[in-house]
């Protein structure tokens, strides 16, 4: 099959690898022109600008998009009209919100053009050797593109979810639960680095890795960092966010779910990035005014 | 090597019959003894008794607890303090706060008995398959079961932690982050549940197991328990628990460590087990006293 790939990032570029391994004609754009010049040799032709990308395809073109979430997907969509015509196919495999996925489906069906929200986990390694892809859109528009997503994925990694925005809806919610299971692991850790045993943290992840019951490819990343670095002595404890746990919360509260494991994981995060916080000092002030406790000054 | 096996429920059954498969001598015994007759048909010799278990076993006995925690480990360890000689060593495969079996190992130690904290983990398969086993205690006493602790356990699933303890201080953290991911996982679907989307639990569940980043064994549990009842229509939301939760946060509280995913995990449980709370009519008749906001009437 052609395919389009519009954004040759970590992901993107893997991503196109993948496809190109399976025996796909691959065209890829991106504005970083080193990245359109390294793609080709991964076998894929590289062009520089969106318009190359569109004539170098055939048509009931595929036109996948793998670029930052947001306004960029808005624009390039924009850009992308000026040019499509009824029957292609704009796949958005960012982490885009689902409803900002619900309104582009329903824009892009309008004019005649085929809109699939695919949602993709798995890191960088996964975008490369098999990822997990779970991908919202109309029957007609994704049957032809079954067998494409399933080459992309490991064994089973792949599902068709349901109707437009299904899929990034389910992709949200997959790192919602991955912010609560990194969350808990991390702090089961700590409370092992604060007792008084010597514990040798590697050697625990990778014992937990084998035969727990938590053992999963978290708990085995926790083992590679660990054996990377032992006490994670280099590096700090600051957790940056990319907008899915807070939308699983936003959306959880929308929908009168009470999450909060995946509430508290995100405000960890928040936390994380303050070094001394405006709450600590009014409850430090307040303990001060009724109790005369000592604050720490300044 | 010659194992006297004291408790024969779902795990210590299952350890034995591995025990027993990988070439050991087992002598196992319960106060049900409809079990201790099961257990012959397993290849082991059942026993009626602590003496006769005792009596059965040449010199330096391996005497292996697999009893519910608490008092009655210290039980089962005063009537063997009546038989037991210098040189032998008591194993506790269950789920002992920490603190008793750092308690148990000096008690026995000033009596040249020897003790191992074992903590098991995979569940009622893995006592059977292939375990993840971590245990605490003195380099002597553990040396000559390392072995036993390897064959009961998959590839790399068996770690001799540390000193005294530290198995089931580890494995109280295990479950502690089990929790936290239990409810992690569990929210994600509430949400999923929740939204607009007819979605496939199990279908997502299988999926998010092959190439996801919160794949693992807890995610194909969950596949496997929405394949038997696919949106749990027959069990309801009430999730009990046995201890090693509340163990973690209190050591965690001891400790200072900042643990809320798995404080709220553990409070959750706990509402769960709640119909109607208290503090929900003390909030409800607050806003209803400011603000004259209706209350919900019994």
């Amino acid at each position: 099959m052609h395919i389009g790939f519009i954004g040759l990032g970590k992901m993107g570029y893997n991503l196109v690898s993948n496809l190109v391994r399976h025996g796909h004609t691959v065209v890829g754009y991106d504005i970083n022109e080193t990245l359109v010049e390294a793609i080709k040799s991964e076998g894929a032709q590289g062009v520089n600008s969106l318009q190359d990308l569109y004539q170098a395809l055939p048509e009931k073109r595929i036109l996948w998009l793998m670029i930052p979430a947001g306004p960029l997907v808005d624009n390039v969509i924009e850009q992308l009209l000026a040019i499509m015509q009824p029957g292609d196919v704009v796949i958005d495999g960012g982490n885009s919100h689902y409803q900002d996925s619900l309104r582009r489906y329903k824009y892009l069906k309008e004019k005649g053009i085929g809109f699939l929200d695919c949602g993709t986990s798995g890191g960088i390694s996964g975008a490369l050797n098999g990822a997990c892809t779970m991908v919202g859109g109309d029957n007609e528009v994704i049957e032809p593109l079954h067998e494409v997503f399933r080459q992309l994925s490991v064994e089973g990694g792949y599902l068709h979810t349901g109707p437009a925005g299904s899929g990034h809806f389910t992709k949200m919610v997959h790192n919602g639960i991955e912010y609560g299971m990194m969350q808990s692991i991390a702090e089961g850790f700590e409370v092992l680095q604060k007792s008084q045993f010597p514990l040798d943290f590697a050697a625990v992840a990778h014992m937990w890795s084998n035969g727990s019951v938590i053992r999963g490819w978290l708990m085995e990343l926790t083992e590679k960092a660990f054996r990377k670095d032992a006490k994670l002595d280099e590096i700090q404890g600051r957790m940056f966010s990319s907008g899915e746990g807070k939308w699983t919360l936003e959306t959880a509260l929308d929908l009168g779910v009470p999450t909060p494991v995946i509430a508290l994981s995100l405000i960890m995060r928040y936390r994380s990035l303050q070094d001394d916080t405006f709450t600590g000092k009014v409850v430090a002030a307040l303990r001060n005014e009724f109790g005369g406790h000592a604050v720490a000054k300044k």
